[in-house]
């Protein structure tokens, strides 16, 4: 095992990851910005190297500011977190120059996986359902509405080199296609620096449900099952469970034997994730590999008992499994809340502050993963998300139940300061959700006049506003990830 | 079910059964002392009401106060939480005759089990293994000297209305029998108001093995397994884990055999806990019954995944058990460590003042049960308990590992405030502990200077200073309950 790791990344996910280090007993050192000298995992570190200014670019983007502060602090690996270098097979690859083990794929693996149409093509060959669609990225808009024509409408749009849930477009009607083609193409290429798109058969009512995978550096691989994150607002995942509720046995199986089979197939390593849209058919397709942990990585935790994070450790030192798929066993029920701090009744607009008051809740089968805390500064320069409300009870009525309490009982306040609780609550009770008979249009139905106008700068910069599926997490900080 | 529930309790516990009454669809209502007006119970609950001055004996100890409070907020149920009226069988008397239902055992079964002799008379006589002692009360110190010098020394005194540790004092040398004899009876009559003793052969090296039980109203009942409470201080547990490390499966077994067997024979209904001394041989003997529910009640809920409360709560309003014994599962190792407000370095004494700074540990498999936020006043008026922090792992090493952890990152600051924090931690880390080779000498032997001097007012009056086994909760009002 390393004897110290360098955590790249900050909010609630750093502190996730130092936790972690201290269980297994290794030495955490936190990266941090001038934002966060302050924040709860600096403080519950074992040690701590400021980095830069708050800007991402300048910070927790910055290769080589990272790079200098695991060689100053004799870490041996890095922990990317999820956002930011994450998913960058460059940064992969500059470790691995620098003799630190970067904790996820391979960057060959990341390189594949990360371009859209080269994962769709990969996949395809390893025998998964992959949407129909174009093999890669598009050449003409001419070519998309041949394609289109062929698969049939409606038809999504999607920047190659686009995440987050941006850089999207569903086109229902033909007359529409050439001009999304345009506009999509303009805005990656302003968004992304990358104006490729591609082409993807878009289902409608369907299902977001993914699967989560750890494979070791000998070929080993083991799913812990599956999570369903349908709800979402503009591709922006906000409620996650596991299992999912209301899929059949028989796809469910066939999902997790496909995830396993795509990891295989390309020499995954580490901790993993299989995005899959489900139609009401429960016909699935994949959707794209993520090749990092995922914000709604608990709710897996709480019904396998698995700590992802402690695996990533011991896979990334070189361990081999000890987990055998028998090993693996799904008990209960799971639901994640994303407490973000923005007001649901302005369209969710960010509303930093500092935090006056913040009592998180607690009891029975409640688990809170912050970085808050009162005194706590939200502040502009990151995303919203000021802590992860996640309950287990032995099946999903219960813990619909309690996830509501839980809600109920957490104080946060300041001036300015709004969350999106009211709506989380409203979400839980609402009856599609009660019933599991959701989808991702859920948010969009349940509150159309605030899904359809996108008023904040961050937002406005990050999405394409329409009302479609599709998951991916949200950066930590998106618009600079981007 | 109910629709409204009365909390006659304070602390922690008023807030566990308010949130369990919250998932279950139940109205709750808090009695509170204006010690308790701010308290998070009272804000998390449905409604509150008002009984009293700080006093106990003004309010959580009286009986017109709570059974009005009851009255006018329409409660049909009163759950009385643990310490306080929770034993009481005059108590639950008053109840049923205003047709409010006691949420406990029959009065009847209550006061057979709460009469020390009597338990254990009932208990032989179900079978049970009692250790050697008197049949009842003692009727002189010639009667001790026999019986002593017939089941062998060393031998405890008990006051036959004593709790929480209280009242005991064991004696190794029969010159010293007689004068102990009179002593324990002055002391009994002092602060239980009755003077009677009963003997029992005493264990050393002994550890404190209790079994957790639910029983319906119609016979049928089920085991929760057994927690391991043998971290003691002056008869105070500090630290309980379940399952309970190094006990023969034939031993676990036979114990919860023999609870099951105990309860049925009297009749016993709702949440119970059989206390069992287990000698070094792993010869286990019972030693009290508690007709409640138990401060170290989480380490089994987070095993076995049921919810205690709740469980109490459908048998109080007559539902039958829905679950059956093989329904039961014991999965990994919980531990739950209680953060008193009391000064490790200056004997433990209790540090009242206001939380200027509270943020309670989170993440992974972290549980914390607490009152206190920050501003919350730890008052001189109750116990000193402040939170309970309960961690679940896989296995033990890595639930000790994981509860380190959470104690480490657990921030509690304020004028002249201290915790036992840096104990708790010590303790997790004893060579004995860690190898699960602990007693309950073992605080006593790791730190023999502040458990041999009893400085405080409160633990003076509460406790004979002797270094002995035996168990018992700390009431939550310890110098007033006694």
């Amino acid at each position: 095992m390393f004897s110290t790791v360098l955590v790249a990344n900050r909010g609630e996910i750093a502190l996730r990851v130092v936790r972690a280090c201290r269980e297994a007993g290794v030495r955490s050192v936190v990266a941090y910005s001038t934002a966060d000298r302050e924040s709860a995992a600096v403080r519950c570190a074992d040690a701590s190297v400021h980095i830069g200014p708050p800007t991402a670019r300048s910070s927790y983007l910055s290769i080589p500011a990272i790079i200098e502060a695991a060689r100053i602090t004799g870490a041996e690996a890095i922990h990317p977190g999820y956002g930011f270098l994450s998913e960058d097979p460059d940064f992969a690859e500059v470790c691995a120059t620098h003799g630190i083990t970067f904790i996820g794929p391979s960057p060959q693996v990341m390189q594949r996986l990360g371009d859209k149409a080269e994962a769709r093509a990969a996949m395809a060959e390893a025998g998964l359902p992959v949407l129909p669609g174009s093999s890669g990225a598009l050449t003409s808009a001419g070519e998309a509405a041949c394609l289109a024509a062929e698969i049939g409408y409606p038809v999504i749009l999607k920047a190659v080199a686009g995440g987050g849930g941006r850089g999207m477009r569903v086109v229902r009607d033909p007359a529409d296609l050439a001009s999304a083609y345009t506009e999509t193409r303009a805005h990656a290429r302003a968004v992304f620096g990358d104006e490729r798109v591609y082409l993807e058969k878009f289902v409608d009512d369907a299902r977001h449900i993914e699967v989560q995978i750890l494979c070791d550096l000998y070929g080993r691989a083991v799913h812990l099952g599956e999570r369903d994150c349908s709800v979402q607002r503009r591709h922006q995942k906000l409620i996650e469970e596991a299992p999912a509720p209301a899929l059949d046995e028989g796809t469910r199986a066939a999902m997790c034997d496909a995830a396993l089979r795509g990891a295989l197939a390309v020499g995954y390593t580490g901790a993993g994730t299989f995005e899959f849209v489900v139609s009401p058919a429960q016909d699935f397709h994949l959707m794209e590999v993520n090749c990092r942990l995922q914000v709604e990585h608990p709710v897996t935790e709480m019904t396998t008992g698995i700590d992802l994070v402690q695996e990533q450790l011991r896979i990334a030192a070189g361990e081999p499994l000890s987990l055998r798929q028998e090993d693996v066993a799904v008990r209960g029920s799971a639901i994640e809340c994303r407490v973000n701090a923005e007001d649901p009744e302005r369209d969710f607009r960010p509303t930093p502050g500092t935090l006056t008051e913040f009592v998180p809740p607690g009891g029975p089968f409640v688990r809170v993963d912050t970085h808050a805390y009162p005194g706590w500064r939200v502040g502009p320069d990151y995303d919203s998300l000021v802590a992860k409300v996640v309950v287990w009870a032995p099946d999903r009525e219960q813990a619909r139940a309690r996830a509501d309490r839980a809600l109920a009982e957490f104080r946060v306040d300041g001036a300015g300061v709004r969350t999106t609780i009211p709506f989380l609550r409203q979400m839980l009770a609402h009856p599609a959700f009660a019933a599991a008979a959701h989808t991702t249009g859920l948010v969009a139905a349940a509150a159309p006049a605030t899904h359809d106008t996108p008023t904040t700068p961050h937002e406005k910069a990050a999405t394409t506003p329409c009302p479609d599926t599709s998951p991916p997490d949200p950066a930590p900080d998106a618009s600079v990830v981007a």
